[in-house]
């Protein structure tokens, strides 16, 4: 079973304070450009992995989706996202992408954010996707990007002249990381975006377009804290089609 | 024009001594690598952008291919290609990528060597490819990987604790590098992987395999000076499809 860090009190208690959790997808400064790679979701059938609070659940509704389920594993969040959300066109159920088990042909999208970087056996979890998926529909993700996740240590340096760069070592050495982010000792996985892109290729996906994230010149202007992210992408984001 | 670093004499007698041009394509450690994703090539047109020596036009020969046309910019290069050729089915041709213009459906293969990170308008060269591509071609080809590029001082440093970090900045801002490798000033174009990927896939490929590649447990045995590549890949490798 995957580390289940969103019920951790400490976690969950900053996790509630960061920007995106309290503004929602306008608060994802990567939101616009996941959602640019969408299809036009009226009538159609999502599925959210790791849907959180349920922000994306109840945008895809609003933007014409039949039906939405909702995958988490976090008591807590699924408490939240139960507790804001009155649409009988949307589940949350409660469970672990180690294991999960979907339907075949049942939906027309798959989204997830900044959640399969979680996810240990993310083999398992893409062909679970794939054969969930009508032929046609579409896989869009974010995770975090390998170039963020490598380092020992995780912390900008300056180098002998002042400048500031992001240390990365052990790109090529994948799995774990622990990492202390809003907690001490969250575990997430380290694969090279070569490993991501070719396990989506494997189990029948075409790669439709690969997005190394970073904010643009009007992001930075309003958020000035934002222009380091321009030195290393902090996340990948990928859009895959089953043919 | 392409700057024609390869017929600096500082610059070329310095890639002569390079393992790579000394033993040929056993002397590139990311060989095997490339090796494993090409088609049987009995029969087969070949195409290799920026052939150097000629050694992968000869190799391709060996393994049956009918006929190969290798395409260089560097003179002094494809003298010591002529004169180490004895084949009329390979033909030598000067030509600058960034204008090269290729026949429709002439080839089943396009190859190219740690060549494309030269090249300013990739764009258009892969348009060029994809055309001179029959259906079901493919391209194959290696290039310095952005990691590699990206930073503006790309030398390893040392971290507090003493381990050895690779640099990266400005990973986001694409363009040309000026590095001393071999000679002073030699100009590389920085791209990221997903520049990379998404001007492959709107210029009509199909994405097979991506490689992030890394010496293996045994190459490190064998030459232990390649183990800190396993902090951050060299080279990226690229196999598509023209569907």
């Amino acid at each position: 079973m995957a580390q289940n860090i969103y019920d951790n009190d400490e976690f969950f208690a900053g996790y509630a304070r960061l920007p995106r959790s309290v503004a929602g997808l306008e608060g994802a400064p990567e939101w616009p450009a996941l959602r640019a790679l969408l299809p036009d979701l009226r009538g159609q059938r999502v599925l959210d992995l790791g849907c959180g609070y349920g922000w994306f659940c109840r945008w895809a509704r609003e933007a014409g989706a039949a039906e939405v389920l909702g995958i988490e594993l976090s008591e807590k969040m699924l408490a939240r996202a139960r507790a804001d959300t009155r649409d009988a066109a949307i589940t949350y159920r409660r469970a672990d992408m180690e294991s999960l088990a979907l339907p075949g042909e049942a939906f027309d999208l798959a989204y997830s954010s900044l959640a399969l970087h979680y996810v240990e056996n993310l083999n398992r979890l893409v062909s679970q996707v794939h054969r969930s998926l009508v032929r046609g529909g579409s896989l869009v993700f974010s995770m975090e990007h390998p170039i963020y996740t490598a380092p020992a240590e995780p912390k900008w340096l300056l180098d002998a002249a002042g400048h500031k760069i992001w240390p990365v070592d052990h790109y090529l050495d994948e799995g774990p990381r622990s990492t202390d982010w809003l907690a001490p000792g969250v575990i997430k996985q380290h694969r090279t975006i070569a490993t991501t892109i070719n396990l989506l290729i494997r189990a029948g996906f075409a790669i439709a377009h690969v997005e190394e994230w970073s904010p643009n010149d009007a992001q930075i202007k309003t958020q000035p804290s934002l222009a380091d992210e321009r030195h290393r992408p902090p996340f990948l984001i990928v859009a895959a089609k089953k043919p």
